[in-house]
């Protein structure tokens, strides 16, 4: 019987890499606005390179950017750069298709729901708070707030105890089946992996461990739903 | 002959004060929103207790503010100050009453316009880009960039020689009788002391280095007309 629905944050509830992408095209175009001397191209492909080198959550992209391109450090081009990004991104931040939906119907079925997140707790909670998602949740498990991150066991072991719960009492729904699926599976969970973004056709070898994959979130409350029936016809045999 | 007007930015161009105090009251009143268990007047005035201890550009305020009032560590909290306070800063970031207006006055009488500003060049430039005033200036001289402060001569002779002025070519417009009018002074510019804000009263002892000062930013092409017609005076009759 599951009681409790544990999401992953980032593209599974919000359009992380969506985002992210239309931040940082928004950040070169304001700076060649502002006299980057450089195409749009050849800037956007170094900025790319740069934050895979150094991270998304590397705080001097900007800067760093002007160097790789060999030019003087501006910082006039480097606030450029930052006001598009953030504009970008308080503009246009949302939660993927049909979250809010599925989050209602499973508050409907009487669940209860979590979220269990990798990242700087301040910058997750700014996603959760701006999108108004606060109210859905219980409790949220922030991975460089407890200490350890997932697929680490403990994580996991920490939301059941918060809530209180066994792991098959629960299910899982997360975008990457390493640090989610694999990571979820091992303590006991159910699992689903949300089929979305840059990493559905990642980490393959850790689809054995998903127990079902969705590509719209929608399905995940008709999943609980067979679930759950299942459980009661099972309890309704035991009892005979 | 006055050729070139340097500007300081903050609460002399920019209303920084002002949106400062607007952006910490919502923040604490957003917190309060999101479960601070503390009354407004409580949590705002240790905010602005460890403002003046910590300094403005301490980035750790709302963590701070929590251990001050012997709270938990809470992200969420902190978030919700976050959100609340850049919020802000972004909606009402305002030029000071009647700058642009004094400015287009300044260009149609053909005087170049520079800033000589404090800070941290990003965060500075951030604000120029937001109000579009960056067309206005022909530079920018930021102190944290050059390594010198005001009101080091140093920052003033750097400003006389990126525009190729003399001093007695220039005059300085500042709210802050020390950093900007003893400063200016002290190599030979013309001073005007914009009477603003938190500083209107104090530094008093530096007064006497301000030539004019003004409450209302307009005022300022009325001085520099007068200026300037009295030097073509002084030409005329000196060519007699």
């Amino acid at each position: 019987m599951i009681k409790v629905v544990f999401f992953d944050l980032d593209d599974t509830l919000v359009d992380t890499t969506k985002l992210a992408e239309m931040a940082r095209k928004n950040a070169i175009e304001n700076m060649i606005r502002h006299g980057l001397p450089v195409d749009f191209d050849t800037a956007y492909n170094e900025l790319l390179e740069l934050i895979s080198e150094y991270g998304s959550n590397f705080p001097h992209h900007f800067d760093y950017l002007l160097r790789r391109l060999d030019l003087k450090y501006n910082p006039k081009l480097v606030a450029a750069g930052v006001i598009a990004y953030h504009n970008t991104k308080f503009a246009h931040l949302k939660e993927i298709r049909h979250v809010r939906k599925a989050l209602l119907k499973l508050k409907e079925m009487g669940l209860r729901l979590g979220i269990i997140t990798d990242g700087n707790p301040i910058k997750q909670w700014e996603k959760i708070l701006r999108l108004d998602l606060d109210d859905f949740f219980e409790h949220v498990v922030i991975s460089d707030f407890e200490g350890v991150k997932k697929p680490h066991p403990k994580i996991y072991q920490k939301a059941l105890k918060i809530f209180k719960v066994n792991a098959e009492e629960t299910i899982m729904v997360g975008d990457r089946l390493y640090s989610d699926i694999y990571g979820a599976k091992r303590v006991g969970m159910h699992t689903v992996w949300f089929r979305y973004g840059k990493y559905a056709n990642r980490e393959l070898e850790y689809r054995k461990y998903a127990d079902y994959e969705i590509k719209d979130i929608l399905e995940l409350p008709e999943i609980i739903e067979v679930l759950n029936s299942a459980h009661s016809n099972k309890k309704v045999h035991a009892n005979r």
